[in-house]
Parts: structure tokens; sequence; C-alpha cells
């Protein structure tokens, strides 16, 4: 392909052909000029490439693929560097199939627990979604292989996914459901960004080009194509002109010929079709630049790494007694299908053919020295005798030293296309699991979910497992987890609630007849418990190891750029190496506008040898202190004396520091519709208003404020003052 | 007046002066047609008729007026017929002092505690507020008296509220904040509606043509004039056509001239003047038919209404060991300011001037037959020596056989004008309750609160009376409910919360920079704390007698009309007369629809002797089983069995029945832009769509569904079927 092919070497017709795809997973090239079409897969957690000759969607049918623990586990490691990592191999195993963009990651707010495609998207909290994505990006690009950053935006569930209007607030919308995606395209400036199926306050993504343009391009320095998720085009001809560069999957020429008649016609200027063409044929161009990766996948090195990831990716949220590690001789009872026929991926467009795949019996077995019994307790779809399967399970319980107890949702409780309606565990498994534990009171609970679940056993269960699903290489991970091979570090990126009617969205999810409204607004996830200050069964941030840790005294400096520099010294005080997640929240107390009661800013992950003390630095960029100010438009930093609570959830901080800082000017004059309490608080208008109410009414003036004092000036006219003498003390105010 | 002036007998100028006040308190007449200056006054509990020299508004000098319940009182006696009643003699008083138009009722939603207006409104209920906002209605102008029915609409906090837009979608808007403005229309024709000052959804109450004439007049078919509030108008060229007849204040002039230029102009039509200034005249001219009504008035048989009013207003919370009524002889310790000095009315514009003021302590010495301490206990402004007050207080209680503590919000903490921050009584009034349940268990608390307080010590106290707000006439009433001259039968109009954060509207309330956010949705009051749930106070409805009441077995039937008349037999099993407030709820499983757990639809007040067994009717209205349908923008009636419950709370149900109703049919045509799942639900089009499916893939269509099955069919071009072919199904269904 030559360097020097740009739109204006094309025709109509085949810029046209260009902004659509020509199959469902090809892009089209342009024969005449040398331009080749290239592949563009699913895969955000493992290449989802379609065989010759399957399905058109190619859901059932794929080659190969090192199947990574999907972002809800990958999230769980709150390590940036660890996501980097699992990117490059992603990218890998790509570029060997030829394929030019990985469609993901999926970056989307869990606003709901019920929404069906969590185990996609990484957190409840953008700064987590965002460095995660980030990292991810980095890694897949770093092989010379595009990714796509999706979905593109506030697409925070599967119901009506295709006409749904979210329906949000401008400071949510900015702070919470796209501070996520400014942070990955200004951090690793994804080849492609993905829009969204749904519509955002009426519009469709697909066509809205203040998303598209103004905000992906103009404020964030996007410079890449954007395309659609595979049917979300609702008007191609609206589309491209608000900056959706490519319709995927293709319209077999359909809409090419729309575009082409709107160009004809002067109802689109062709001007908007060679600015997509331009980003086409650079991003053709940069997946032709990709260096030669010669095969075959190297599958084991790709499975020990999913193993790793899947390490870091589990949660301990309990451990009474150290009841785990288990001891390695320890005779265990191991019950539970999912301990067999483990869920480790979730269903939808990212469900890919693995490599291979761990069984966490077999796992268990091959890691302990003890006797390792198996009952299935019961089976994933319900069927079967289920009293013989509890009594069997039971009977196996009460024989073991320990009993591990592996729960989970079955397949079809969660997946793309649509969401759930409860956050309950299947009733059998609960009511087995009372019944193991009535024979058995030292069991442990392992759970494999795409999304959290109630834990209405959390308190009469002395060991829980959060394993999420784990890819491919998860059995072998718990294995691990189990027997002390890995001490635990995954931490929640997600709140574990007591009730489904204590979650933000409940009464708002998922909306009916078109519209969801995100009526909790600022308050997504923690920071919705926080400000009601509701009990949680475990909260965002949450994790414990086998080995404890202590922190010392929070320093916190402003540096040359404006950020804020903290460190803290975390001391392994245990006698097993082990990895702390050190999280900081930040609060400005006080604040002229709404705030949760703390806000995520920085995390970092350490590895601590026992005894070993490091100093932790985390930095707080100075932006991610800015909230969206609906006045201006625009991100401002407010000035005041920000806290700094540094700990190990968001519910056990350990160290604090505050710090000075200076806020951004925001330039609101005073007019005849500023209120009288505003003109009061100005430093010219206020003495000069005081002076002539006091003229006027002596001491009966603060009465008066009461009632009108939120009046702008000029609506009681003459009244209380007349309206000239307002006029002068407003116009000596400018 | 002649009766044939119309707007065709005056100048342009003319009519614009019509338009707007003469001054604060008057309309403007025209001598050279002997139309006459009319008078308006502030007054939803008692007039407020400024005395001549006074201020300009007048808040601090008024003519002495009986000072009725306010509404927060009023309300809770849950009988349109009271309410009625009390129209009546605010209308005559209004009559005697030659006053045409009364500036009331209010009846906005008690969206939050907070609302410093709170005391004003009626309820967090539609239907309750309705209800008694009619009686309120039909009573003054059964004198010849207009009302003015306010603030239209969604005012429903005082920050901000000049400028504030109350964001709110389209069905808590029209089945919250909207319902009992309509019914009050409907059934009372009042014959002014005052707006509000905020906007709705971002447009000006004052200006808004959809609220003041598609709505209010195309609608519900309003036929009065539509009134500023005081200073509400921002844009009156803009708030003429769109429907606001009158602007008040007076703006000397100015904006006349502007209404004049703009017809002049050609910006505005002047037929709508013309409208307006028919409205006006025809208002002057039913002012004016107001038949003669000698005063002076009866200030003792007023006060004695409102004696008996705020004796029905005092709902018992609690009462345990039945300590109340107090018995005749008993020793009592009265302790509280509140007791010497009561809080009886709500500070700002509906303030009023009583004709006497009952004091609580002197009426239970009255009515008492016992040795009657007091001891205040503490000051309404936190001033004097807190310990000092205090011990007098305790020792006092110490050496009584029962304590009654007064206390409430003093004048400061609510107020027209500004909102409260939290919902607790003062720390030294709760601390002297402590201190006073340790020296006598034995405690009574009666409050004085124009909005709903958290009340701590609920399980510690045996007894509770919520006093609100009762008027001038409130100390004889709390005496009658003390020693049982009356028995209370007051009830909960809005919730009692544990906890400010439990309450709806936390974080959506007040909002900022301009906006506030009902992100609550429907789930408003009861509604809330029921789909959530949630533990309360006291719920909604809730209020004790000192007699005790019976249900029987309800049964329900459709009228003619289509609406359903329930009946249920309600026993007095106790020893004494007392009323039950029987409550209806409604609700209907399985709703295509988002629908609280229950509503309240209807209600009754039955006075019963001992022993008395009467049935009790109920009529739900058809029209209140309707939901506002956003996809044909009307109320539908959805097709189905509703559940009716019948009790004596929300949360005290007693009898249930249940009705099928036939649904108001929706017509909505299949197209190409239905999902798979819409055409498969459809007569004609799902045989159709599954035969095809079935033909093309066989049985692997419900895992193809499963992700694509809410996919507007036309949206994947060709897949999963041909476009014709598609085309072709849908077109057989239409």
């Amino acid at each position: 392909m030559s360097e020097h092919v740009t739109s204006r070497d094309l025709t109509l017709e085949e810029k046209a052909s260009l902004t659509s795809g020509r199959d469902f997973w090809s892009l089209e090239g342009l024969e005449r000029l040398g331009v080749p079409s290239i592949m563009v897969t699913d895969g955000p957690h493992g290449l989802r490439k379609q065989r010759t000759g399957g399905d058109h969607v190619g859901l059932t049918d794929s080659v190969p693929a090192t199947c990574f623990p999907p972002a809800v586990g990958l999230s769980a490691a709150f390590d940036p560097d660890l996501a980097r990592r699992v990117g490059a191999a992603l990218g890998l195993e790509a570029a060997i199939e030829d394929v030019a963009v990985l469609l993901g990651p999926g970056i989307n707010i869990k606003r709901s627990p019920l929404c069906g495609r969590n185990f996609e998207y990484m957190s409840e909290d953008p700064i987590v979604s965002g460095e995660i994505g980030a990292g991810l990006v980095q890694g897949i690009q770093s092989r010379g292989v595009g990714s796509s950053l999706k979905h593109f935006a506030v697409n925070n569930q599967e119901t009506e996914r295709l006409r749904v209007s979210a329906d949000v607030d401008p400071r949510p919308l900015r702070e919470i459901y796209l501070r996520g995606f400014q942070r990955v395209v200004r951090d690793a400036q994804p080849w492609t960004v993905m829009c969204s199926y749904n519509r955002i306050n009426g519009v469709y993504a697909s066509e809205d080009p203040w998303l598209l343009t103004d905000v992906l391009r103009g404020e964030w320095g996007f410079e890449g194509v954007v395309v659609s998720d595979w049917g979300a085009v609702d008007d191609r001809v609206a589309g491209l002109p608000a900056g959706l560069d490519l319709e995927m999957p293709s319209s077999g020429g359909r809409t090419d010929a729309q575009l082409v008649a709107a160009v004809r016609e002067g109802r689109l200027e062709e001007s908007a079709l060679d600015l997509a063409a331009d980003r086409l044929l650079e991003l053709i161009r940069r997946a032709q630049e990709r260096p030669a990766q010669p095969g075959p996948l190297d599958v084991d090195a790709h499975h020990a790494l999913a193993r790793e990831v899947a390490g870091r990716a589990i949660v301990l949220l309990k451990n009474e007694d150290a009841l785990l590690p288990l001891a390695p001789e320890a005779r265990l009872a191991v019950i539970g299908e999912f301990a067999r026929t483990p869920r480790y991926q979730g269903a939808g467009s990212s469900q890919i053919t693995p490599t291979r795949l761990d069984v966490p019996l077999e796992e268990i077995r091959a890691l302990s020295r003890g006797e390792v019994g198996f009952a299935p307790g019961f089976t994933t779809d319900g069927s079967g005798d289920v009293a013989a399967l509890r009594a069997e399970a039971v009977e196996l319980a009460g024989k073991a030293e320990v009993a591990v107890v592996f729960l989970g949702l079955p397949d079809a409780a969660e997946s793309e296309g649509y969401d759930r309606e409860h956050i309950d565990l299947p009733a059998d498994q609960l009511a087995l699991l009372d019944a193991v534990l009535e024979a058995n009171p030292r069991t442990v609970v392992v759970l494999s979910n795409g999304s959290v679940v109630a834990l209405p056993f959390a308190d009469r269960v002395p060991a829980i497992l959060e394993g999420w699903l784990l890819g491919q290489a998860g059995g072998g991970a718990l294995a691990d987890v189990l027997l002390g091979a890995v001490n635990p570090s995954g931490r929640l990126a997600e709140t574990i609630p007591l009730r489904l009617e204590d979650t933000p969205a409940f009464g708002n999810f998922p909306g009916e007849h078109g519209h969801v409204r995100y009526g909790e607004g600022l308050l997504v996830g923690y920071r919705w418990y926080d400000a009601k200050d509701l009990a949680v069964r475990y909260p965002f941030g949450h994790g414990l190891s086998y080995t404890s840790f202590a922190y010392g005294e929070a320093t916190a400096a402003l540096t040359a750029a404006g950020d804020i520099a903290v460190t803290v010294p975390v001391t392994n005080t245990g006698d097993r190496a082990g990895r702390e997640v050190v999280q900081l929240y930040t609060a400005l107390p006080g604040s002229s506008v709404q705030r949760p009661p703390r806000e995520l800013k920085a995390f970092a992950s350490v590895e601590l040898a026992p005894g070993e003390t490091r100093p932790v630095e985390l930095l707080v960029r100075r932006e991610d202190l800015a909230h969206w100010d609906v006045r201006v438009e625009r991100w401002i930093v407010e000035g005041g004396t920000y806290t700094l609570e540094i700990g190990a959830s968001s519910r056990d901080l350990r160290a604090a520091a505050s710090i000075e800082v200076e806020g951004d000017p925001v330039d609101l004059p005073i007019t005849l519709s500023s209120t009288f309490e505003e003109l009061l608080a100005h430093p010219v208008a206020g003495p000069a208003l005081q002076a002539a109410l006091d003229a006027r009414y002596g001491d009966a003036d603060s009465h008066l404020l009461t009632m009108i004092g939120n009046f702008p000036v000029d609506r009681l006219d003459g009244f209380p003052l007349p309206r000239a003498e307002l006029e002068e003390i407003v116009a000596a105010a400018r």
C-alpha cells in the first residue's frame, strides 16, 4: 500500500465504500490503489477470530486462543502493569492470526450489579476503569495491533440496549461515565474507539457530534477511527459527519449508496467523507506497519501468564482463624459442580475457544498432599436428583477436615444481551451450603460469578474466596491460593452490597419505554454507600491477604505540574511475602458543589517480603481533582484544603494527610439577574447593597433578606430598592 | 361594572395594564369603564391582609384573622369535608375584609423533609394533596371568594427557588407532581392558579406554554386566571402568550410597556392580550358578584372551629401501656418552652396575626384537676443557663406522676425562603428529654414542628404526640387530646424516616448551579421506603387512637363509570368513641411499567361509637389507576387484576380484595425498527418470523435471539434474515 494514498485519490463511491465493512469482520480495501482489507475481531480477554465457514457472527466457532481472565477478574488486581502484560499477550496472539484490531477493552462503569455484561467491564470507579483500560490498550498496541476502546459511551445495561436513552446529567456524565474513557484516550491513544448502541440524553451515540467529535477529538485529542458497535448505526448519513468513521458490519452497500446520494444532493459535505476515508486509510497503513510475528503461539507461556493473572484476581473476602491457606496434607471435601466444570468466562460476543482449560478439582489434587474427595452437590442447570446430590456432598463434608464449596452463577444467569433481575445465587446452591456448614463448620466458599452476588451466608462461613471469572487457568490459580502457593492480593473493584434494594440504581434500572434515568447522579458504587452511610457486605477496595500490612505516616507535596505526590511507608508485618494494594481517596470538606465523602484518585500494588518496609508513592493528578462545572461547562479544580485518605479499602483507611490546592478561576459576572445573596457576597457590590438597604430599612433588612435573599435583584420591580439604584450597584461591580 | 365590558372595549394600553398589578396586593381596574380594582391577599390558613401603611410586603403587620392549622396540620386529618369547612371560614373572613381572592391553598408535594415551606403543603402523596386542596378551594369559593391554587408547579424547595430548574421525568411529573393539581382543577375549579418561581426542565413556570396552556387549560379544562407568584416573571412578553394572565406585583408599568411594544412590533399577537384581559375582566366580574358579608367576624366561633380542626390534626404516634389520655387528677410536670410559648404557624408570606392564642400550659391547667407544674427546660434560641433550666425541669419531672415534654423546632429552623440542612431537633432539647426520662420514665413527648423531625428517642419514650403546627387554638386542642376530651385521629400524611440519609431525595436535594434532579422518580415518600423495603420510624398513614378498630372483609365492584367501589365494615372494638381513617392502596402485580408496591387511591374518615360497626365506602377513580405512558404521551389504564389493600396505615393493612380492570388500548405499530422480541410477541408477525428463523437456523436460533433479540430487525443488514423477508413479515403485521 502506497504511503501516499489519500482521499483525494478516491472516487466518491470508493470513499463511501471505505467507511463500512466488507463483511462481518473485515474492512473494505481498494484493490485499484493497493489498499488491503484488514481484519478486526472480538477479544477483550482473548482473541475470538471466526473460523472460516462458521456462522456469520462466529459466536460458536472461533480459532483457539488463550482465555485470560475477563475484565472483572483482571481489574481486581488493581495493577495497570499487569494489564499491560496481558495486553501485550493479546496483541501477540492477534498479530499471529493477522488481526489488525482487537475489539476491546470495554471500560463502561458498573452502574448496577444487574448489568448482564458487567463481567466484561472493569469497575464501578472511573479511575480504576481508566487505569486498567489504558494498561490493556498500551499492551495490545505495543505489538502493532490496534485496540478498540468500547462501548463509547454510557452503555451500562443490556435491556433495550439498541434503543434506550441513558438520561444522565452533565456532572455524572463527565465525572463518572466519561472520565475513564478520557483517561485511556489521553494516556494510551487507542487506534479506534467503538461507539455504543444506546442513546445518550436522547441522541444515538452513533450519530452524536458532541460525543464523537467535540468531546472525543476536540477536548481529548483522539486521533484514530470511530467504529460503530455491530449494528449500532441508526442513520448513517447523520452519523458520518457526527464523527462515526466506520460502520460495521457491512450493510451490503445499502448505506454506502445513501452516503453517495447525500453528497450528490447536497445534504452531506463531501469533506466529512474525506475526513473519514483519510482516517481509515491511516488505520490500514498503521496495521500494515506491524512487524511480522511468526507463529505458532507459545501456548504454555500464555497459559502460565493466564494463571499468574488469575492468581492476582482472586479476592480473599474473609478468612476467620486463618482457615486459609489449607494445610497441604489436609483431608478435603471439594464440593460443587463448578470445581469440576469451571465457569471461567462470560457468554456473548466475548466468548472464546480456550487453548486448554484447568479444572479446579484436578489442580487442587495436584497441589494437595492429602485426600481430596469430590461431590458435585448440585447441577448448574438445576436438573438431577437434588436431594441425592446434596446428601452425598454433606456426607463427604462430614468426613473431611475442611470442606471447599464451589458456588457460582450458571452460564445462563448472566450474559451479553440481557440483564439479571436479582443478585442471588441459585437457591439449591444456598441450601447445599447450609447443609454442608451444618456437617462441617470448617468450610471455605469459592465463588465463580461475573458480577456481584448477595452473600447471605457471609457471617456463617469462616472463609470466602471471590473467584469472579478467571479464564482458562483459573482452576490452577484457585488451587494456588487455596493451598498457599499464591498469597491472594485481589481487591474489590465493585462493592458487594447487602441487598439489591440497597444498590444505587435500584428503582432506576433498567428503565422503561426507551429511557433509563441515571437518578443516582454522582453517587455510583461506593460513592452511594458512603454518602448514605449504608452498611455493605464488603466495601469497594476490600481484599485480605495471608500476611498483614502496617501503614506509616503519609506525606503529601505538590509537584511542579500541580499534581499531588503522596508517599506512605507500608510494612509487611507478617511472616509471608505478600502484595498490598494501597488506595488513596480524596475529599474536599466544605466544597461548594456536591461531592461523595471520598473518591479514589490513585492506587498502587506493591509486593513486600516479610518484614520489609517500602515507601509507596501515589500520584494524584490535578485533573482528577476537577469537577465539571455546569455554569461554565468546563473542568474546574476548586481551591481549598483537600483531605487524602490512604488505606487498604474504602472503609479501612490507615493514614491521612491534607494539602492546600489553588483553584481554577471561574468568572461569573454580577448582573441584575444575580440574587441579593450573590450581590452581598461580592466584594464591591456587597457593601454598596448593604449600605443602601440599611439606609432604607435599618434593622429590618435581615428579616427581609431571609425571604427575598434568593431573588434576582430585578425581580420585584422597585422593591426593596429602586431599579436605578440596583443598576448602579451592579454596574459598579462589573 | 357593566356585564358587557370585554377586551374589545379596551385600548391596547388598557389591556396591557389589566395584566399586571396596581400595587403589591391590588389588581388594576379601569375607571373609564367602571372596572374596579380588586384585592388579593396571602392566606392559606388565615387571612393576611396588609394593614394600611405597613411595609410593602406586609409581613410584619396584617389585620387580625383566625389562624387555622397550617396545611401540615389540616392534611393530617385526612378529611376533605373538614377542609371544606375551614375553607368556608377562610372565605368568610376574606369576604368581610373585602378580599376578592385568597392566595392558597399550596399543594406541592413534600419531596424532601428539608423543604423550608413543607408546613404550607399537604403531603408526600398526590391524592391526599388533591383531596384536601379541593376541599379547601370548594370551601373558600362557597363564599364568593376566589382561591389561588399554588405553586404551579414542581416547586418543592426554597433553595435557589427563583432560578432552579426542577428536572423531572414525565411519569413522576404527571403521576406525582401534577396529579394533585389536576384533581383540584377538575373537582373544584379554583378561580386562579398561581405559577411558581422555578423552572421545570429548564423552562420558567411563568412562561411555559405547555404547563400553563396545554396541560392546565387544554387537558384539565381550567377556566380561570393564571397569576404569577410575586416576582416570578422573568420575561413578561414570553409569559403572556404562554398563558400567564396576570403579573404580580406591579412592575410600575415597565413590563406593560414591553407588552404594548411587542404587539406594535409584531412580536406578540394582540389576541393573546385580549384573552388575558377577558379572563381578568371575568375574574373581576365574579368578585363583584359576591354576596355582602357583614362583619364583624365571630371570633369565638372561628376559634372554636380552629380548635376542632387542631384536635383532628394531632397524631398519636405511640402510646405504650395506654399512658394517654392522662388521668384528670394526675400530678403533671409540663416541661418545655413550647408549652408556654407555642409555635403554631410557619414563617414567611403565610404568617398572620391571630385573633387570639391558646397557650398549651394554660389549657392543660384548665382541663386538669391535678397539680400541673411547669419548667421551660430550654429556650427556643438556645440562650440562657442551659444547665440550670435542665436541672429545674428534671427536678419537676421527678416529682410528677407524668412528665409532658414539649419539644419542637424554633421559628428560625424552618421558613419560607430557605431549606433545612438536617431533620434533627435541637441538641439541648434532646439532652433535656434524656435527663427527664431518667428522672421519670412516664414521659409524654409533644412535638411542634412544621416538617418531619428525626425521633431518635422513639423507642425509649412511652407516648408521643405529633402536634405539627396547629394554629391559634392548638394549645386547647393539645390539652383536649392529652386529657382525653378529644380522641386523637390524625394520620401521617408524610413518612417519618429513621435518618435523613434514608429519604428519597437525599443526594439530589437541593441541587446546585440552577438544577435539581428528581432522581428518585416515582419513588417519593412511602413509595420509596416500600420499594426499597426500608425501615422507617413511623410509616405514612400511621396514627393511633384511644380506642381500637377491627376490619371485616372487603368487597369490590366496578361502577357503571368504570370506577372501583369498595366496601369494608369497620368496628370500634374499644370502649370509647373514636375516628378511624380507612386507607385504600392499589397495586398491579406483573405490571408492564414501574410501579411502587402500593399507592394510596382513596381514604375515608369515619366516627364510630363504642361497639359500632359501619360499612365504609371507598371509591377508586378509574383515572387514578392510570399511568402516564411516555410512548403515546397520554394517561393509560393498564388492564389486569389490581390488588386493593385496605388498612389503618401504609404498613398496617387489614383487609384486601382484588378486581379485574379492562385496560385502555395502546396502538404501537410493528415496523422495521421493532425488535425481534417485539415481532415474536406479535400475533401475526411472531409465527411468521419464527418460521423463517427455523427454516434457516433450525435449533440454533434461540441462542442467536439471546444476543440480538433486542435489536431492531433492520439493524444488521441481511442478518439473520434478508431484508426483503423481514419487510414482508412487517408488512403483513400492519
